[in-house]
């Protein structure tokens, strides 16, 4: 939060458009085969080594998405990047490459560009995937990332919402609601900072949380574990709008209701003793916080068996017929209906 | 430029965020067999019918690329297709797929963004690609459209910048100049509609400039007759940044020098006239002028008489070895360097 004032800062308009281009993306490398041609030509020229590929987008914008009063130019690199590969990763895909396009405005100086590369570049090297393309472009205001994710998979292989079955499994990766309750900590200290501006906040009791929100990660490693299980899910999508949302998605695609078991849906010990302090409901923050980057699958009953003993795969509940409904069993044993309250870019404008 | 203030205005908050995709997109046909999901999964899924693909990615931002003022939306959903399709043509490929993300502030109605869609529609039409996903997200200010193109080449016909040889013909497509140059008339009645918003302007002059302004088209058919004649470029560039600029790349990529002919660059009888009521150079104009999403390419001298017939191609100057230099021989006959003066999205913000 605080800011270092004796950076540099060179004006993004003492290069021009190609020569900034070129400064950012000049220690990219190319580490997939498949990538003929990269950053430089009219289009990035990519083999397919398999049957099929899988194209996502996403857009980050800045005061709807991301505050930079809190959010590390490198950290959101890196989000931007990892909000598409779980697109992808949710198909059952690899992520191959990605473009990345950015709109800035001349407040920027070309010192932070280079953090938000750095942070882009890190991701595409943990992840393994080249940049090949994108755009850079002045904005009149503030800070917009665009970033499109190609991936291949084979095509007895992708995962669509729309495959579950009656009995199949839930299931979900990870923990929920810490990267929601993480901005409402960093948001708070925000405010606190606000008042009193030489306040260090000590957030340790909060690193696991705040490190969910500023540098989430995808489940890049799930689409490996599940080839390993030797289990296909028959309907995935990845949790960036709340579980319920996503639940809704699934059941919805599917044409099918849920039980989903309140006691089962797996927290963090520090999302517990966060939504204590907060007095708020953790369930309601699994539900609707948003931004997990976790998996949420469905899985036929007879794969169980090579599922059940993963820390990775948490069983949250069981799909059923459509007419029974989407509901929620809570620890009372009570049987509400899910709503989705889901984080909503547009209305979050009001 | 009159807006019609009886129009009906339905706020976007009225809708969800995914109520607002499958309203836009609702009318959307998917006409390409390997399109195998479009919009409504994390990710399209695209089978590969050839072996390597193709894709590129451009941002349009409100205030920096276009003015609504004077550009209807209708128009800039097309534009901002068409810019993308360019750089597929000019890799000598098919456009198959797009995907289209908005950013855009509470201060448009629905019926602006279906505006905006409609021209994206029309485009996808005529141009025959599928629009396969995007996102739409609320900014804090203006409109933003970030669209990625996909296309389909073989191996062996895809076309880079960097093929060109000494002595290849220097070859473009259609006319230069009329983009920028329809601007100028735009911004100009902008002006004059500023001073009196009565005054109904007289455009019919500049009818072929302005809609080279406001709706482009890309080269398809470009890519279609190079087929026909049984020409593949050594290199090829759409010109989007003014010819100029483009001929640097090409020069700089394939290593080579060029000699660029004043006397032969296509021009249209309305660009010659509405330069001279301005006051400006024409040549000027088609060398930095931008935005024709022409095609300039080198062709093998051998191939010059299946070319040489074609009203859709003309010769205006040669590729010369990388120590020559790169000149605009003048009508004079004089020989002066090439600079590239091309349009600078980060320096127009200075």
């Amino acid at each position: 939060m605080i800011e270092d004032k004796s950076q540099e800062r060179t004006p993004l308009s003492d290069l021009g458009e190609f020569a900034l281009i070129d400064h950012l993306t000049k220690s990219l490398k190319i580490k997939h085969k498949s990538t003929i041609k990269g950053i430089g030509d009219d289009a990035a020229v990519i083999e397919c080594k398999t049957k099929q590929i899988v194209i996502t987008t996403d857009l980050l914008v800045e005061g709807v998405h991301f505050d930079l009063s809190y959010m590390p130019l490198k950290h959101l690199g890196y989000k931007a990047v990892i909000v598409n590969l779980s697109d992808v990763y949710a198909m059952n895909a690899t992520a191959t490459q990605i473009t990345v396009s950015i709109a800035v405005s001349n407040r920027f100086p070309l010192e932070a560009l280079e953090e938000l590369y750095a942070g882009i570049e890190t991701a595409a090297n943990i992840y393994n995937v080249d940049v090949v393309g994108g755009d850079t472009t002045s904005s009149t205001s503030g800070l917009l990332i665009s970033v499109t994710a190609i991936g291949e998979v084979n095509k007895e292989d992708v995962v669509y919402r729309n495959g579950a079955k009656p009995n199949d499994l839930l299931v979900v990766t990870g923990d929920l609601g810490a990267a929601y309750l993480g901005l409402q900590v960093l948001e708070r200290e925000k405010e606190v900072f606000k008042v009193n501006p030489k306040n260090q906040p000590d957030l340790d009791q909060y690193s696991y949380i705040i490190e969910r929100q500023l540098k989430p990660e995808a489940r890049k490693d799930i689409v490996k574990l599940l080839k390993e299980l030797e289990v296909k899910p028959t309907a995935m999508i990845d949790i960036s709008d709340g579980l319920s949302s996503e639940i809704m998605h699934l059941c919805k695609q599917s044409k099918l209701g849920c039980d989903l078991y309140e006691n089962k849906i797996p927290l963090d010990p520090q999302v517990i003793s966060t939504c204590e302090e907060f007095k708020i409901d953790s369930t309601t923050i699994a539900l609707n916080g948003g931004e997990d980057y976790e998996l949420l699958m469905t899985i036929a009953q007879e794969d169980y068996p090579k599922i059940k003993a993963n820390p990775n795969l948490t069983v949250i509940g069981y799909m059923t017929e459509e007419n029974s409904g989407m509901h929620l069993v809570t620890r009372a044993e009570t049987k509400i209906p899910i709503t989705a309250q889901g984080w909503n870019a547009l209305n979050d404008q009001e």
